[in-house]
């Protein structure tokens, strides 16, 4: 296994030179931040990374979860990780100080996410599940709840989880069938089943909280009747000792990657003394859950860029050491063999695979800092901000993930044979990376979202502030001679947008919602590869203007400047041009595939 | 695990009424066969992939080879199946009836080659090495090498391999230096290493034969130095029995699927007691292995498919069973839900992996006929089909290959959760079909093979007979009102086609060897995607005419020829649009991946 997985400079050209976090520190909330406390996250994150969980790796792979007398066994290095990430602050890291937390921007944060996903992803789940259900506990739960289950949490000592699927529930969440009955106890009954539950349950932790959702008896149909629970595996008696909550695990799954964190299934209630615990109001459960959601949304789009980003690491590293074959311009035999690195169809595979993890990151921050503006702005700011974040997120958790899986595969490719035995940890990427398409959300749900929902969404005002944004970079580069060629494929593009849009829009507003809908998951991909391009564009815009003090910089950094306006060329001259075919598709709502008859797929 | 893993509808729709198997008939070579044993064949297979192979798929994943004690022991039932396919005269089905086979022609034999592989695919491999193997002696080898080895093989008691990789020499067999030094007694004597060879020792046969390249001390260097050599894993001494002929096993790779079949690592003449028989003339080892080498690829293409059809059928089963959600026009949750094959997102998922599996199974059907037509014609028209077959054979390997991984992976995301798991097959499938596009020359070999060699060979004999080809489904389709929009369609893409092409040419005639051939992978990719176009309205020719006799129809051809009709459209409507931006980026041979230099890469 090599040494590097990801690239510093990288993280922190986009951190400081793209995105400008220290821009964040004149408003109060970050005011106790300075580049000095940023750049030490990232250094003691990257520490940890390789010091601690990636050395685990493979060991977490051969040895999965076991389901042994009811109960899931992990790795024991689980324990410690999970100690680390309490005792150094990670899980806390983006909570307010008020809180223990230390109000670290979300920007920032991205940045240990992704190196302990980069660094083993299985591991980097533990820590964002028990993040974020923390931080909805604080959102909307009650004082004593957060006093009871936050501490141990930002401790690393109970874990959090989000528990929504079940058997009859996957996509459709208006189906969950799990049980609350009211008691005068000022707890709720639980029962029913949930599947899918990351890290559910295992020994790495002394306890489990699961933010759970169910509804209560009584409440109306659908998603408008879903509260949300804090259900612990164990709740502490009257003498504050940890008693079983009848939280049953029935089984974990076999999976084919993501081996290091264990998917359960649990059985809520079995003897009828399940307690959970009300989360804010009734029948507001879907809503506070969004929450979560969201945010996990962004750290799948960003554990798929991790492990892209490992894959690209290791395929580089042997491409470079890797003698096979000649110049196709002097083929003669009794010559040395060149390292593949120097064919030019290794280096599109290894350009291809950097222009997405990079491209992606850079959403993914762009992102962030729009939750970074949105709880510090107010008014119109706030909103513009908040909304530009959900038109994105499908878009910024779909795009990574789907070619995540791509990049990945490119990267096992120049390995060659060697990229599909387990002496490389090719193989294993190649498994771990395929769920992402899958847990938050399928490709397929945040299609109907991005264009049934997010696109239209008050009148289309996300969609008109998207526009907005990309056309801001679009003026910023149209002067630069260099760039002025990228910055009117980006303006064509964004026109195919607009007219893709407007024309499915038509549909919708013909009534016919189906037709409207049936290609949203090429939609999303056609959104996504021009938001990747405008997010290029702007990095390109960056490394313009660094290059402008040529005379200071070091070979390195002269490297890497050259090296990202390559991979912002890679992107327009071989992935922009993947829109053509899709707008050409998305024009043409011929209405195949909603015509076609269950009973004609069988021969 | 679902029953169905294969359409065998299509596989007679492809064989009678697309390619009209029966027209060989009027060849003596091919005229001792009629309907009713072609169908018998279609039926034994059958019955052999349900009943005896299938079973094992599992099993044999989850227990893959092991080495022990210097040996690689296997699951026991790859002997059942090797005896199976030696009495059941699958080995030498396509050999001459002298020899003890069937002269079947390959149209034919192609489907119990893919039911095989779609029951299990690793199954698969063990029997397809053993014919082809076989038929390289049998092309090349002495009258007594045949005699001995030959009814071994066929009988599927001696196992044949091919033996080409070695640690050095993967894509670049030139540089092979594993050494061939002539005794006075017949043999070579044989020392080196092989890598990377399927089934090259298994406790499932007696022996297995080795169908070696190696370099006679003192040839030439470089390709035009390479002989081609049987070397027996026991060869057989004075006495007649079989003795240890110094091929040592060094050990077997860990691999990502496949897992049913050993790949191993082999020392060859460690005791320098290995003999190897020269087969045919000295340094004419590589153009005879191309043979061999051409025949696997179109049975790889073919085993991606198969895999392919597989994961389809599973993906289909739980799409028809499977209630979520409900229709976006009626989202009243107190309604049932719906089986998710009435989402029209899934319907395309569907649609995608079926226009895949037979649009690539057509291509396939097309070369072998081109195949069984050389060994019958004479002269010109032996020549051309002989072309055809050669320029479509890289594409008829890549694009189901590449595009298999596509498809199955669509296949998983139908599963959602559970096809991440090891419950369904899916997973499986994933990991099985990966190697694909590794084994038999990578991807990026074969765009070099098509763009580099192929297209131009005999000043571009070959692309024009291939563009004909394609213009007579062409012409044959323009006067149909149905077929004619998708008829202008093609013919668009083939200008398209030629565009590309004379402007590649253009910049070889100009000198740049390096440009010229830089994105050969995408020309391939875009060469596939037309290839494919051409045999779906090539199968929609077929569909047609079968409809004009719509009242003699069962109610299950009527839905076979309609679900047809769709997938065709489907492909027309989703995957050709692709061309778009492929010819874009074809067009633009700015040189981007040539100049990026190595050192730009790391950051």
């Amino acid at each position: 296994m090599g040494e590097k997985f990801l690239s510093e400079r990288n993280l922190k050209f986009l951190l400081y030179e793209v995105f400008d976090v220290t821009s964040l520190l004149q408003y109060p909330y970050y005011a106790e931040h300075s580049r000095e406390t940023f750049d030490m996250v990232l250094e003691t994150a990257m520490k940890i990374g390789m010091d601690l969980l990636r050395p685990k790796l493979e060991e977490m792979d051969r040895n999965p979860p076991e389901f042994v007398d009811g109960h899931v066994k992990v790795h024991p290095a689980v324990r410690t990780f999970m100690n680390e990430f309490g005792e150094g602050g990670w899980i806390s890291a983006i909570a307010p100080m008020k809180l223990g937390g230390q109000q670290i921007p979300r920007m920032v944060d991205l940045i240990p996410n992704f190196i302990f996903a980069a660094a083993n992803y299985s591991t980097s789940a533990y820590l964002i599940l028990t993040t974020e259900a923390a931080r909805l506990i604080e959102s909307f739960g009650s004082e004593e709840m957060i006093e009871t289950y936050i501490p141990k949490m930002f401790a690393g000592q109970w874990q959090g989880t989000m528990a929504l699927t079940e058997p009859q529930a996957g996509s459709s969440l208006a189906d969950i069938i799990t049980s609350a009955e009211p008691t005068n106890q000022g707890y709720y009954k639980i029962r029913g089943q949930k599947i899918f539950i990351s890290a559910s349950e295992h020994d790495g932790v002394e306890n489990v909280v699961n933010l759970l959702l169910a509804k209560i008896k009584g409440s109306p149909v659908g998603t408008r009747g879903i509260s949300l629970f804090v259900v612990p595996n164990k709740r502490i008696d009257e003498n504050g000792e940890l008693i079983f909550n009848d939280v049953n695990v029935t089984g974990t799954y076999h999976k084919l990657g993501y081996r290091g964190c264990p998917i359960n299934q649990l059985s809520l209630g079995e003897n009828d003394d399940c307690r959970g615990y009300l989360v804010g109001e009734p029948n507001k459960g879907l809503a506070y859950m969004f929450q979560m959601m969201n945010a996990s949304r962004l750290l799948i789009g960003l554990g798929a860029a991790a492990i892209a980003s490992a894959a690209y690491y290791a395929a580089l590293e042997y491409a470079k050491e890797r003698p096979q074959g000649r110049r196709l311009t002097s083929k003669d035999p009794t010559l040395p063999q060149i390292p593949i690195i120097e064919h030019a169809d290794v280096k599109r595979m290894l350009l291809f695979q950097r222009s997405i993890i990079e491209g992606s990151l850079s959403l993914l921050f762009q992102c962030n800092k729009y939750s970074d503006l949105q709880i510090v702005l107010e008014g119109e700011e706030k909103e513009k901000y908040s909304l530009l974040l959900d038109l994105l997120t499908p878009v910024a958790k779909s795009y990574p993930s789907e070619m995540g899986i791509l990049s990945v595969s490119q990267a096992l490719q120049c390995l060659g044979g060697y990229g599909y035995c387990d002496e490389f940890s090719l193989e294993q990427y190649y498994r771990d990376v395929r769920i992402h398409p899958i847990h938050e959300g399928t490709t397929g749900i945040h299609g109907i979202t991005l264009l049934g929902r997010n696109v239209t969404m008050k009148n289309g005002k996300a969609f008109q502030l998207y526009l907005e944004e990309v056309q801001k970079v679009i003026r910023a580069t149209e002067d630069d001679s260099e760039l002025n060629p990228y910055s009117l494929e980006l303006r064509n593009a964004l026109e195919k947008l607009r007219d893709v849009t407007s024309h499915l829009i038509d549909v919708r507003n013909e009534g016919n919602t189906e037709l409207f809908l049936a290609d949203a998951t090429l939609y999303l991909e056609f959104f996504g590869i021009i938001a990747i391009a405008w997010q290029w564009l702007l990095q390109a815009l960056s490394v313009q203007k660094a290059l402008k003090n040529k005379d200071g910089l070091s070979e390195a950094d002269a490297n890497f400047y050259q090296g990202k306006m390559y991979t912002f060329r890679y992107f327009f001259g071989y992935e922009l041009p993947k829109i053509e075919g899709l707008a050409k598709r998305l024009l043409n709502t011929d209405g195949l595939t909603v015509e076609m008859k269950a009973d004609l797929f069988s021969d």
